[in-house]
Parts: structure tokens; C-alpha cells; sequence
């Protein structure tokens, strides 16, 4: 932080304690180059091209620049020098530092993702945080797919079991035909017939509307936390259906149920006005940050337009190498001090707002969607 | 105003008398703190959450920046003193505080809100400014359905009646059904049977499509001003078709009636590329502008993108607390200074040229545009 | 530039010398005022209105400020004295002075459009730089229709006579129905009886779909770049309707040819993305940038999010005015300059990185993609 770094604010946001409200398991094998570039570029769902490089991108020169000094490398160091000191250390070590230096209290972990990555015990014993599990929908549709009897009483308890420990949803219907059209919750005759139509087919990889549908309906009435990756994700999905707005009447009827609308990019403007229109309704930007590094503090102030200040939740999304998941962090910090800062210097906020609301983001509004307790003291005890 | 606060640009902006293009009454009657809170969200339908407050957003606080000293209050007060102070005042003593703050000289009123609020003469009386009307074409067809007789002459007659004072037309198209689809006219007979459709269901609330369309056209026959609801408004519409792109089909056959897009979030950069389009297209940024706050003046900064000069101009779209008819001009004020005097620095724009903008932008485009006489000086007298 | 104006960044930026990879020929005759303003209004296919003036908009304000040093007048100097001086010179001497000034080693010339502009060789001549065409697809379709014999024949024929000198092709589909639908490859039949239909009403301005995408999937097996345009143009093309998200099934299909996207506004963010998710996309701001002028800053920095940066790459797309393929070039060392700087000053970029990216997204993306040779040292040997 160049600019008045020893202001309150600044302190502040450097040593408050963070809810990572949406994450992924960091790696726990060793792997070649390739995978970590390739880790590097979200969107691309193919090798990267000959002529080009992962760390040729705003992540890239935002992980040289704060994950370089975390391993004792210099700030911007080269990408050779970079992945060899990284391959010496193993996955393991670059966990513990990486994870600990996030200053992270609790990580919300989907686990919906199949890959040789840390579980919610295994991310709690790295970082010294706390971990819970957030479950896809859609993993359990298709073990109920593969479940004996009636699908929709078995899709009942595979959720209720998997819930009695987790603390919210996570629908990627956004990967399974987005968001356009009806979201209305099917009858139980034609999720029967859906389900008996799909399991013939094999019932693997969930697609059918009716299906998905009838997920996130049983979802909405849990009560808790559901979590709808929005925007920003890889090319399998069609980015302009996941447009949020496509969610208004689904939303009209979502209830009370708290409804998370994490990424977001290009749509955070949108998601920022769902989250005025509907007191159930909450944003987030992760993934975002890490993917846009140098340009982030321009996005973060977009999600600081229409949202209330009540109704944004932090999250880094990291998944495979441990440096998103720090990353997110410290570009959220860096990005909201950079925000802020301009609103109190112009005078257009007081300090002491500005201070409240770091600590709203930071963790405040997550513990309260999520009904997490938080310690007394939410600074990072490192720090404080 | 932070920097460079004493520049001729800086002064020119504060004392530039406005043109307040697209305003509704503010309240004259007490109310509960709920209803002022309610009032500063203006895309939620139902009450708050009760974990949320209204003062905890970009509005909130820029109420309690920017409203707090026309009250007499220290800038950021607390909302529990702001509240109990302007409660003691009442919505009288408040409206004349605030209107005559904001440094209005015409105010264009939509009464097509049925709501306890100031009609245009009390606005005048109130601001000591020139308040003018304008018709929504959506009333006119509620009055039409309910007379007696052809239903297009009743509506042609009624609108004739009305517009022989009031300075232009309103359509809320965007709130029933949105812009995507058929906006051509339609023919006498389809007018007369959709007509006797809608009477037998009642006539009240229009949501007839050729209705809708019927109307559009015969504002555009008048060739007074037509403004179009643009973006962000409340969640009854559906934000994604109200993009404004939806009306080239539509622009594309309007002719030479100026047609006005207000408030325009999220698709301002879009309502700008229609201004560039066509010589009968304007834009302007009220309510988002309030809705921002802080981050005004980025908003203000994308619709100067592709709009000629001459085609932007400003409103508040003030409604219910007379807050935001002051705040609205306020926040414009701050943040035309904030991106102006940014082109001036970087010497992009000559400041001659900032200031003449700055009058285009305030009154001379409206006062063109709505054929309306301006005095000799445009500052406000209080200040020059 | 105002800030640091003599850091090696700045110095860099100034004189590298940049291929301009999508332009179109200046104009070498004389014409009136209104020609000229009428130049300087992307959108609007009419003549302005009375009241307006181009001259009154950020690319006439970027105008005065660069484009009038050139001619020896002051910056910021007014319309009148500006539009006598410039025709007191003549295109030709324009051209000379404003092409020599661009600082562009190479320009890539879209020839597709009929207008009495300089060709890639007169370009050449009075640039002292090298030309090179790029072949407009609709153009060469609606050639072979009116060749005889078979259509796909005709235009195969065509597309190869040209491609032997030609760099790449273009695609105005935009203009022609936009993205949205099926962009597959039609059968060989499907061709034929499309062909057919054309032909038998005129074989005159191509809108067949079938023939549209014909003409797309022949450029595809070419393998030499193929261009989109995509959003901001003249208000002829549905601006909704070229959202380049709607390429991405044509993208997922499309194979190793390179395919760039020019201009992109509004959708610069989502052209970003693209360009993340599949190798062989590629992203340009050119005709934006003009247009936006003081805020041509802003767009760039948003060119710089998702992007990876070694798919970025810069045009003018200067048409008519001379002034236009400078401009281009200024505004956009102006604005990579506000934006580096920026992640300079900050410490979120090494200068040693920015200055590598001016090089990539200047001349060395283009010179890799279209295959062409660079000489030894890419300054503007006028300024090193």
C-alpha cells in the first residue's frame, strides 16, 4: 500500500481476520509446470498455446509480486526462478504459508469438485483456521442418480446427511444451461419422470432443467446459506446466460433463504442490484479479484455501488495452488484499502465508517448469513 | 470538493443553476423512521431485513455526508441524530431547506406516481423555482380506460387536455414488459380490440402490449420530449429488458421527437451509444447518480464515453424525501467537478470548455430540448 | 502526459513503434464541413442535427488537443480556426503529416469498404510505412455472386486470388444479423440453394445467414487471421446482437486460426474473457479509444483485465480523416501510458514488465499473429 499505509484504515485492513465464504482444496501432490499455468488461466479448458504464458497475465504479475516474498523471493521475481524455488518446497509447505498467511479464521470449502486437492480436515490442519463444508447440488444429484429406490426421496437424505455437518448449498447450474428460463420448482410426477429419464441414460453429469430445478428448490428450503456461481468461470459455460438477472423471478420466490452470488464478473453491477432488491440476497466477489490483480481496486469499487454495505461477503475461491488462496487476500486488502482510502481522503466517507465496513466484509456479514461464531477479537493474532 | 477547490472550474460548478429534467414530489406529511428507510432503497419492494439499514449504503452515508449540514449537523452524524433531528423539523420546513439547496431553477415533474407527495405548484411554492409537468402516458391510458367511448379518442383527448400545459411525456414501459419485442404502432383496429379486452378485465393496471405501443406513438406525434424509463428502478421490472438497446427498432422510426433516457444503470454506456446514433436522443444519470454516492463520479465519467456533449443533461429524480432532490444535485455538482477537473489536469480538456460543458450539461441542453426560457444569468443567486 | 513524463516507461511509450492492425484508407480529395463532422460521428448513419456539433464530443476534444499541434496550431484551438487551417492543406498534406506522426510501421487495411479512400499502397506512400490488406468476406461474397457458375466455387476463387497478397480477412457479420443463432458450417447443398435464392433477388448487400456463415468457416480454413468486428459501429448493426459471447460456440469450433476482435465497446470485458478461455482469440480496443477521448484511459485499463497479455493488440481503425490513424495512436500511448504508470506507481507492475507489455500489445502480438517480419529496433527512428 503506497498511499498513507499507516493510517488507521490501513491498519486495519492489513491485520483483519477474514471468512473465506467460498473455496476450493489447495494441491497436495507434487505436479509439472504445466499443470500450475494451466491453473493460472481460468476460463481456458485447453493447454495454453506455445506462444504464451500464464504469468503474462494481471494474476500472473500479482502472484510474482506478493506470493514472490511469502516464499523469500523478491517482489516481481522472474517466473523460471519463481517455479523452481516453488517446486523445492512441495505442496505441503507452500499450504502451511500460504494458508496462514491469508489470515483467513474460516474457510467455506466447496467439495463439489472431484480432484486430488485438500478436504475440509485437511485445509483446517494446514492453515490452523476452522473449515466447513459447503455441498454442491449437483454431486448430489448424481449420486442419487446412482442410488437404489425413488430418486427425489434419495436426493432427501443424501442432502439431509450431508447437511446435519455442512453450512450451506452450491448450485453450478450456471455450468449446466445458466440461468435463462423457468426456475420454478418441478411437481414431483415430472421429477420422477426426469429422474427416471436421466438414470436410464446413465445419470452421470446433471444437465436435465427439471432436475436442476428440483435441487435447487429442496435447497431453498433448508434454510441455509445457497451459494450460485454467477459470470466469470471456464468456456463450458455460456457466459452471457449467466447473466443474474436471469434469476429475478426465481429470486421473487426464493423466500428467506439466504441466496450467495459469488464471481460475478462481468456482472457484478448486476449482482449488486439484486442484492439492493432482495433482502436475502448477498455478493461476492472471489475469483474476480485474483484474475484481475493491478486492475482489482476498479472492480471492488463496482461491487460498492448498488449493494448495501450489509449485503457483501468476501471470498478468494482459491482451488489447486495455495497462492490463490492467499492471493485473494492480500488483493482484497490491498484492493478495498485502495477504495476506501480515495472515499475518506475526498471526504466523502469518515474513517470510522470505512473501518466498520472492512470489518462487514471481512467477516461480519459472513458470520451472520452463515451464523458462524466469531472470536472477540477478529484482527489476525499474528498482527495484533 | 477536495481539490483544487477554488478554481474558476470549481466555483462555476458550485454556483451553475440546474435544470432538474426528471424530479417527482417529495413528502409534505410526517412519517415513520421505516418509511424514510425504505425510501433510500429504491430497488427492494418489501421492507428492510431487520439486520439491515438504509444508512449502511453509498446513499446512506452520502445523506449523511452532504445532507447533515443543510440541517445544521456535522457531516457523517450519526443516523440515530440525523433521524431524531429531522423528524423534529417536519417534511415542510425540510422540502423548502433542501429544495432551495439544491439550485434548481426548473423542476420537471412526473406526476404519474399516486403518492402523498407535492405536485407542482407546492414544489414551486416550496423551492421558489418554476415547476413544470410531465404526463405519464401509462396514467393517461388508466384514465382512458375508465371514460366512457372510443378508448383511443378518450386517450387522445385526455393527453391533449394535459399537455396543454405540461412540457412533456413519461413512459414506464420498462415496468410493463419491457423494451425487447414489437414497438411499431399499432393500427386503429387492434387499438379498439385491445382496448375492449383490457376494459372487460377492469382497465386498471396497463400491461397491454399494443396498448403500450399505442401510447409511445401518439407521445411521439406530439413531439414534446418523451423520456423512457432506462435500467435501474424496482425489482417489479425486469432489469434486463430495460436495456435500452431493445429500442433501436424503435429509435430507428421515432423521428424528430426527443426522446429522453433517464437513470440508465447498468447500461449507461449502451444509452450513450443511442445519444451518439441519434440526433433525438438524450441521456441523463439521475437516481443512479444519488445511488451512488461515492461512486458517482465514476458513473458520471462513463456516460462523458460516447454521448455528444449536447445530449447529456441532468435530473436528481428526487421522490418521497426532499433529501434527494437536494442530493441529487449535490453528487452531480461533486462529481462533474471530480471528472472535469481530472480531464483539465491531465490536459486533455481545455477548462474553457469544461465550464461551457458544465452549462450544457446543468440547463442550456434541457432548456433546449424542453423549450424553456432561461434567465440572463444560470448561477444560483445565493452564490454569485 | 502529465506524471513522470521522463521515466523510461514514458520514453518507451512514445517512441515505440506500433503495427496498426485494422484500418481502413484515408481520404485524398477535398470535402465539406459537414463531410467532416459528420466523419467524426461513429454511430449516426444521418446527417447531425442543427443544434449538434462534433467538434462538441470527447473524440472532438481529443481532436483540437492532439490534432492541431500536428498542423501548428495551439492545443485545444477552436472548430472554426481548426476546420480553415485543414482545408487550407489539403488531404494529401494532411496524410502526410498525420500518417508520418502515427508512428506505425505497419497498417493492416480493411479494403471492403467502397469510398474514395487510399488504398494499402497510397497508405504506404504517404506513410512511408509498410501496407498490407486485409480481404472483407461480405465483399468477396457478394462478388461471386455475381461471378457465374457455382457460388462456393466463385467465391473460393475469389478468397484465394486475394488471400495471395492479403494478410487476413474480415467479417462484418455484425452488420448482418449479428451473432446471435447457428453459426456451423452449412452444407454444401445448403450453400448451393442459398446461393441460388441470392442471386435470383439481385445477388446484391449480403444478409443470407447460410451464405454468411459459409463465408466464416472458408476464412476459418484459410488459417490466416480472421476479424470480427464486434460492438461499437453505425447504429445499422442490433448493438445487442454483437455481443461477442454469442461467438462462443462458433469460438469452441473454431480451431487454431487466429480470430481477433476489434473495437469491443461495450463488450470489452467479455472480448477479455475470450480471449482468456481460447488460444487463438485475441482482443483490440482500436475505434473505441478515439472515440472516447479523455476517457480513453478507462477502456484501456478495462482491455487489461481478463485478457492475457500477449493477446491484446493495438488498431486505429482510422477512416476518412487523417486524423483519425493519428489520433489513435496518441490517445493510445496516452492512455497505456495513464494505466501503466499507474500499476507502476503503485508497485502492483515492475517497470521492466510494463515496458515488455507496450512492446507485446504495440507490435510484437501482431507481428507473431499475422506473421509479420519486425525489424531490428521497434522505436520510431525519428525519436530514437
Amino acid at each position: 500500500m503506497t498511499e498513507s499505509a499507516t493510517s488507521e484504515l490501513a491498519r486495519h485492513i492489513r491485520d483483519v481476520a477474514l471468512i473465506d465464504q467460498h473455496v476450493h482444496g489447495c494441491w497436495l501432490t507434487a505436479g509439472e509446470r504445466s499443470r500450475f499455468e494451466n491453473a493460472l488461466n481460468e476460463a481456458n479448458t485447453q493447454p495454453l498455446a506455445d506462444f504464451d504464458s500464464a504469468f503474462d497475465s494481471q494474476l500472473g504479475f500479482a502472484l510474482r509480486k506478493h506470493c514472490g516474498p511469502i516464499l523469500g523471493l523478491p517482489e516481481h521475481v522472474d517466473p523460471k526462478t519463481y517455479w523452481e524455488h516453488r517446486s523445492q518446497l512441495g505442496e505441503t509447505e507452500l499450504a502451511e504459508r500460504f494458508l496462514a498467511a491469508a489470515g483467513v479464521t474460516d474457510w467455506l470449502v466447496d467439495t463439489g469438485i472431484d480432484s486430488d486437492v485438500a478436504g475440509p480436515a485437511e485445509l483446517s490442519a494446514l492453515s490452523g483456521g476452522r473449515a466447513h463444508e459447503v455441498v454442491r447440488l449437483e454431486q448430489v444429484a448424481e449420486q442419487a442418480a446412482q442410488a437404489p429406490g425413488d430418486y427425489a426421496l434419495a436426493f432427501q437424505e443424501l442432502l439431509h446427511q450431508r447437511m446435519a455437518t455442512a453450512i450451506g448449498t452450491k448450485s453450478i447450474l450456471a455450468y449446466r444451461g445458466g440461468f435463462d428460463g423457468d426456475l420454478t420448482e418441478p411437481s414431483p410426477a415430472q421429477v420422477a419422470q426426469a429422474a427416471k429419464r436421466w438414470r436410464d441414460c446413465g445419470g452421470t453429469r446433471l444437465s436435465d432443467r427439471v432436475l436442476l430445478r428440483f435441487g435447487l428448490h429442496q435447497a431453498l428450503r433448508l434454510g441455509k446459506p445457497l451459494q450460485l456461481h454467477i459470470g466469470f468461470g471456464d468456456r463450458d459455460c455460456d457466459l452471457h446466460k449467466t447473466n443474474p438477472l436471469y434469476l429475478l423471478d426465481f429470486l421473487r420466490q426464493s423466500g428467506e433463504t439466504p441466496i450467495v452470488l459469488p464471481h460475478c464478473y462481468p456482472y457484478e453491477r448486476e449482482a449488486g442490484y439484486l442484492a439492493q432488491a432482495f433482502n436475502n440476497v448477498f455478493v461476492d466477489g472471489g475469483l474476480t479479484v485474483n484474475y484481475l490483480g493491478a486492475r482489482a481496486p476498479e472492480f471492488i469499487g463496482r461491487l460498492l455501488e448498488l449493494a448495501p454495505l450489509r449485503k457483501i461477503v468476501y471470498s478468494s475461491d482459491g482451488f489447486g495452488p495455495a497462492e490463490l488462496h492467499y492471493l485473494g487476500a492480500a488483493l482484497w486488502r490491498r484492493g478495498i484499502h485502495r477504495v476506501l482510502h480515495g472515499f475518506v481522503q475526498s471526504g466523502d466517507w469518515a474513517e470510522a465508517d470505512a473501518i466498520r465496513v472492512v470489518d462487514l466484509i471481512g467477516h461480519d456479514n459472513a458470520a451472520r448469513i452463515y451464523q458462524l461464531e466469531q472470536k472477540g477479537d477478529q484482527s489476525m493474532s499474528k498482527n495484533s
